[in-house]
């Protein structure tokens, strides 16, 4: 199957995730690791749709997600960059572009390495903050022992 | 904001629903109402995105469904035919074109007046029964109690 450009857009704009998760890492100088990743959950029925997506972006891995639902996490940092590079150049037409611009700057201070400095990474959890519109508690949490420990 | 034609069939390859409920009408002389209907449904913040696909369709409403969520929905059958041709020329990439594909029969049906005979309408309702993969016991007792009538 090959996937035209628009339909992604479409496809993505009803489908896809761009997420940022922070966890503790204690072999980083900083502590904590930053793991953005995009991702696009479907019914085990349209499997190949996965696979499609997997192919047009040239990356990333499909597997079983839970129950009956499967997953495409695209989660390497140049791969990342190049679907940053895609919907920059193929907007999102709903919300979902908000999150994407937050998710794009937090791959651009990766790619510079900010992430690996205490302040890098409060810039980071401030933006992944405002991502996906809910409350993030245990980035908060993160943020807080951060700052008292700086 | 104007659609493009590959975005609408990518967005609805996620988003959309092609669904046919049957429900009881004294009034009719077979004794029930087929009605289908193409639904989209949304989180109110993507309301713009519901109208855009209303404005692409020149068709249907937007209204409140539940909670924060917003839905287009088409139920004209003239209008039903035109959403028909339009994933007819451009068909859905996901196995919602299975479903599409039901969904147009039983459209294509209610144009030859099908619906208002009995042989019809449990023609209808065998198909109806086949889409969006769950069990639809209601649609079963209506069937049971056509032939039981017959």
């Amino acid at each position: 199957m090959e996937l035209n450009a628009d339909w992604v857009v479409g496809f993505v704009d009803g489908e896809g995730c761009f997420h940022v998760s922070i966890r503790s890492h204690p072999e980083m100088t900083v502590g904590y690791q930053v793991l953005p990743e995009f991702v696009v959950v479907q019914h085990t029925r349209d499997r190949q749709i996965l696979f499609a997506l997997k192919r047009f972006f040239g990356a990333g891995a499909v597997r079983r997600n839970h129950d009956d639902r499967d997953c495409l996490r695209i989660r390497k940092l140049d791969s990342l960059n190049k679907v940053c590079e895609f919907f920059l150049a193929h907007p999102l037409s709903t919300k979902k572009n908000v999150d994407f611009r937050k998710f794009r700057r937090i791959v651009n201070l990766m790619q510079q390495g900010k992430h690996l400095s205490r302040e890098g990474l409060l810039e980071i959890i401030d933006i992944a903050c405002q991502m996906n519109s809910s409350k993030r508690p245990a980035l908060e949490k993160i943020k807080t022992s951060l700052l008292c420990t700086g």
